[in-house]
């Protein structure tokens, strides 16, 4: 018996039929080339036989007295895993591309828990053309965040292709400072912690209110100031979510877009939210649903304090324009980095006890937003969440299969339909968006954009971007 | 905007998420031979562009007024509807056995229906080994009936193998009679009477109840009468369910029942019986729960009223013994035989008046169970539904297809963890085996039980069976 931390309690009291917390991610695997027919099936009963079921993989949700669901639930180990309803053998349809995949991967991540059992899933997809297979893996949030999966995954695979009888994850002992370690990167992370630092603040929920009011006060008069919350307008992906997701990808060699960035003079993250902001306003345009005004991102950070005279840096949170209001691509790209640089400005000012307090101020309006359950019914404290999380650098593999590629699947709230999740690995950075099935019938064509968008930029730097 | 009737109304005020109720069918194909390797995507998209979606299919529930769902629901035609969603492209892994895909259909079993959207789904699932592929069709008991469901499906089919461009389901305008012409078959029809009969009885509630308690009293002393309600005894398969299923199926030439049936001076239904007896006998002696008085079934059966002199019949319900406490084979199936004869003999003695009301009291306690939650916490009316349902007698196709084994896909209920459905068609008997996956761990077996009961039996009676 295990009680669960206010923030792990936070997200199933936010659960619904339209937004199930859990997260996941995606794994893509290449076969090796000697594999037999029987490899995946090998590679599950491996998975289903490696020992003793580790915490937090182990945990049930349990509820204390008579009264049914009506108290805070509690971690319960289960004596009595059904490892075959955790993981399981799935299939893509012929031709077995990556639409296929984004199919499969949606319908599952649009299915809810079940509530009586551990909180996770693990499906092994096998018939993905050129001999590759998919390795999906879902769980509530409560239990495990979505970047702390990832890295768990990273933990589990090896850098050596000669290396088998890999343990599953759920069979490896948790490192007991992993939620610290690990809680400085995404959207999670960033969460996590200004949760945290709500929680270590007894009676800090009227304060951080008011310092919401005070910074939607200030997107009244912008200033040359950042982009403050509430500066964003209202777009079709800011209204209340039905229950189902679509979830697509898209990668890129980092070199190409840090070939961007050099030329703009503008940082990698420029040049993500260009891309983002870019096939935005191409999809939004699409469906005659353009706003005026920009659209703006919520996006974690990294910073040095003002008063730190190391290497070390702290995540933070910015909201920047990502530009949509303008039609010339050289001008969104300037847009945007004047709003990042701004933004950053203002947050590099910030000495480091300060830049905890201003973290958990900026990102207070959307977490009160996401727990109230209010998104949607009022104006969005940002249109969309933009996260780059660094991922492994080596190339690694699992069972000898080399891992070509790793997204993370998110989740989604009211007022918020879409979430953009950038993961790096081994020399490529991996897009994976997350959205409404419902609100974004056409999802799949905002990853293209990406790409074209992508392309359009290249094109426009070599024939010179200063001129 | 249509109202729901009592039944229809019914299914949703027993829906919980241990126990969804919706059903399904099973249809496998072949392949034509000549069929290109586009053929499912091509049947798929002709699916999602045939047109308009007709009642019930097109139909959603939506509730009245601000007071969000405590009102009752009525159903709303969508003119929205995502055939994306319902319709969909599965695959199964290596080897694609049989094996492979009751695991898929146990998990599309198990998956509740999005409630804000037309609650059915259509799965057409390839990689089925021997050049096959399934349809797997879901539907709440709400808006149709199972017994209706293949009904309707074999309504699409063809008899002939060269008809193509043919109409999905949804697209085919609904019969007028329908639900009247097609309820007098299988447990499904026959609670759909039984309600009816309720509905149009205003007060008749509290005469089911004695009724019931009168039949309760009976079982106390049997004397030579018919099995009575609550005499079967509590049994693993009697509890509380939870929300997972598993599903099995099996399959056999009808001839050889039949063979077994004249050898033994029985009949096709009591040879269903002792099959399924002995499998249940078998499984439950492994699971170290078999009870020491015979399990019952509630079994719907066709009745000639006393009254009729034409060749009309009318459908009743019985509760025999499943004979699972006698180790001796050919002692079992005289218990069976002996218990099915009484039961109809008394069934028989009643004029048609007589036999609907009477009919009506049998079911009573079992609906009030299902539609108070209050089974598994009570003694169970019987210990497990069993259905012989007639179906299509010619082979049919579908695009080309040719039809091989359709199988029903059936709900449970608190206090019912096991459905056994048997479906005829063009000259096999199709055996769906529903359960609940957390009270059946190894419901699989039972399926494969069935079958060596089977063979069992012709090897008793090829020694002679009365010897």
């Amino acid at each position: 018996m295990k009680r669960l931390g206010t923030l792990d309690a936070s997200w199933l009291a936010v659960e619904s039929e339209d937004t199930p917390m859990h997260v996941g991610n995606l794994l893509i695997f290449s076969l090796p080339e000697d594999a037999p027919d029987t490899f995946l099936q090998d590679v599950l009963a491996r998975m289903k036989n490696s020992g003793t079921v580790e915490a937090p993989w182990c945990y049930r949700l349990a509820w204390p007295g008579f009264l049914g669901r009506l108290l805070a639930p509690y971690w319960k180990d289960d004596a009595n895993i059904d490892l075959d309803y955790h993981v399981r053998h799935s299939a893509l349809p012929y031709p077995g591309s990556e639409r296929e995949l984004g199919v499969l991967v949606s319908r599952l991540h649009s299915h809810p828990l079940d509530f009586s059992r551990p909180l996770w899933e693990c499906h092994i997809i096998e018939g993905l053309e050129n001999n590759r297979f998919a390795l999906y893996t879902k769980m509530h949030h409560s239990m495990i965040d979505g970047i702390s999966g990832v890295r768990l995954m990273q933990r589990v695979l090896s850098t050596s292709p000669s290396e088998i009888n890999m343990l599953p994850a759920w069979c490896v002992r948790p490192e007991k400072s992993r939620r610290r370690e690990t809680s400085g990167s995404g959207m999670s992370g960033l969460l996590s912690q200004a949760l945290d630092a709500v929680k270590e603040q007894a009676g800090v929920t009227p304060t951080l209110w008011s310092a919401a009011k005070r910074l939607a006060h200030s997107s009244l008069h912008p200033g040359d100031g950042p982009a403050a919350p509430f500066s964003g307008p209202v777009s079709m992906i800011n209204h209340r979510v039905t229950g189902q997701r679509r979830f697509a990808t898209q990668h890129y060699q980092i070199e190409r877009l840090r070939e961007l960035a050099h030329a703009s003079g503008g940082s990698l993250n420029d040049i993500v939210l260009y891309l983002c902001g870019t096939a935005l306003r191409r999809f939004l345009l699409e469906q005659n649903d353009l706003p005026d005004a920009p659209l703006t991102a919520g996006i974690p950070v990294n910073i040095r304090p003002a008063d730190d005279q190391g290497t070390g840096t702290q995540i933070s949170f910015m909201i920047a324009s990502l530009g949509t209001s303008e039609a010339d691509p050289k001008s969104r790209l300037l847009h945007i980095m004047d709003s990042t640089r701004r933004a950053k400005e203002h947050l590099q000012q910030l000495p480091k006890a300060a830049l905890t307090q201003y973290t958990m101020l900026l990102m207070s309006p959307y977490i009160l937003q996401l727990l109230s359950g209010m998104g949607g019914r009022m104006r969005p404290v940002f249109n969309v969440t933009i996260s780059n999380v660094p991922g492994p650098t080596e190339t690694l593999y699992y069972e000898g299969a080399k891992l070509e590629a790793m997204y993370p699947v998110s989740l989604i709230a009211h007022g918020g339909a879409l979430n953009i999740t950038c993961l790096s690995y081994a020399g490529s950075l991996n897009f994976g968006y997350t959205g409404c099935r419902d609100t974004l019938p056409s999802m799949q064509r905002l990853a293209v954009y990406t790409g074209e968008a992508l392309e359009e930029l290249e094109d426009l730097m070599a024939t010179g971007f200063s001129s």
